[in-house]
């Protein structure tokens, strides 16, 4: 299935939680500590809990490349544990020269067969368009980010008078001929979210920043709402992930996930 | 020893030429390609053959993570062939906020123990820091690029009449605390590196571009003579890599390299 398909099939049952496995072993459940394959232990728990109600999977490279080839054979494990019909999003911030890009293309997207990435804009087309010549997948690229950092350069004013993230909306909007692009947009953002929401052209939007970030979920989904603007996944690790650290940790997950669900299914019945 | 003093002791003998190992299974010589283990043994030619003569190695991890498992355990090796005295350039071009920035960190500089990155600068300073403030380490930040879609981002007007490339110099410049950052700029830029010299501030940089993308080696060298800047390093990839399909590939890879080393050491004699 494509991929911007299991999102649109996810979003139309008004599920748009992403829920991010940034697994961190000093943050598992202790029960979990001493075992040999904590990691996929715990993203096997939670996934079996999360499965039907999450949109998607984040899965966040850096705590798995941490731990070097281990790392990377629980996220091998990890990918073949989340059902088909559910979004795989490798969040891996890359984007290189061309001839580069097409070697991590070929490794988030045949290799891991992740649906999407997470991609740089700052080198431009050249290293946008590998990744979106695979026309199943999705790229959401960084726009505004969900970072005190987003303040440094993606807020610049341009000449234009657009700040330097308005323009790569315009632009990845521009390159979007194969229709699989989208864009990362922190939830920490709002007010900027809300006055670029007719920028974003309807393009997939992911959003972290939620719960240890400080994003408000009722706030994002109410903009996306108003706009109708359905195409939108939020994004929860740590506040998920680590809310319960008792041997039901997976079960509080998916409580806590089925509150996310219902929230957003009470403000889109108003 | 520090990455910095690695790289100054290289300088020091006119030895500029970064060797990228960009290994591709596809363009290593034919007797090669029927090893069960033919991305090490090629790389193991050229380390050994270049070690000597050059000033340090570029692994750029695309190339070995398109690959999975197996390409990471063939980073794993080569990096341990490469002797201590020669500085190791992780081209991963990472960057993201500052609990998984510094999982990447971990990753390069602690797992893989290389001795520099290379950063995107959009998500802004709490992005760079994790990596920097691993104060025995490099950080070279991409600042232009030396691709075309350079034009897109990189080289766009701010409001202040600056450029995006040039705030990003400014910023990392500030940002140096503890004398860890570079920047990477495109060989295929000469003008804008000339009229940005000074801005530089005597950083250490990071030139890709000579060969295949069309950099010319003396100008580049000519415009760091000019300016008493002896920090930098040019990077040489498909160049020397791939210039010779026969048995004596490595051979030929150092004789080029000598090349290399002796033109930079007739600009300095004059």
């Amino acid at each position: 299935m494509k991929a911007i398909e299991k999102l649109r099939k996810k979003v139309k049952e008004h599920k748009h939680i992403c829920v991010g496995l940034d697994t961190d072993l000093n943050k598992i459940p202790d029960h979990l500590k001493k075992s040999n394959n904590a990691i996929v232990e715990f993203n096997k728990a939670i996934i079996q809990n999360t499965k039907e109600v999450c949109a998607a999977y984040k899965i966040n490279f850096a705590f798995y490349e941490c731990r070097g080839l281990d790392g990377l054979k629980e996220l091998e494990e990890t990918i073949k544990m989340i059902p088909d019909d559910v979004l795989i999003i490798a969040d891996a911030k890359r984007g290189d020269i061309g001839n580069t890009s097409k070697m991590y293309a070929k490794s988030v997207f045949e290799y891991y067969n992740c649906d999407a990435i997470t991609l740089h804009p700052y080198m431009g087309s050249d290293s946008i368009s590998p990744f979106t010549e695979y026309a199943d997948k999705l790229n959401f690229v960084l726009a505004l980010t969900s970072n005190k950092g987003a303040d440094d350069f993606e807020k610049q004013e341009l000449k234009s008078g657009e700040k330097l993230f308005q323009l790569v909306i315009k632009k990845i909007v521009e390159w979007n001929t194969n229709e699989n692009c989208g864009f990362v947009v922190g939830a920490t953002q709002p007010q900027e979210l809300k006055e670029n929401m007719n920028l974003l052209n309807r393009l997939p939007v992911l959003l972290p920043g939620v719960g240890a970030q400080g994003g408000d979920l009722g706030t994002i989904v109410n903009i996306f709402k108003e706009s109708n603007h359905d195409d939108f996944l939020i994004n929860v690790s740590r506040g998920l992930l680590y809310a319960d650290p008792s041997e039901k940790f997976a079960e509080t997950a998916r409580e806590l996930l089925i509150d996310f669900n219902n929230k957003i299914i009470e403000i889109y019945s108003k």
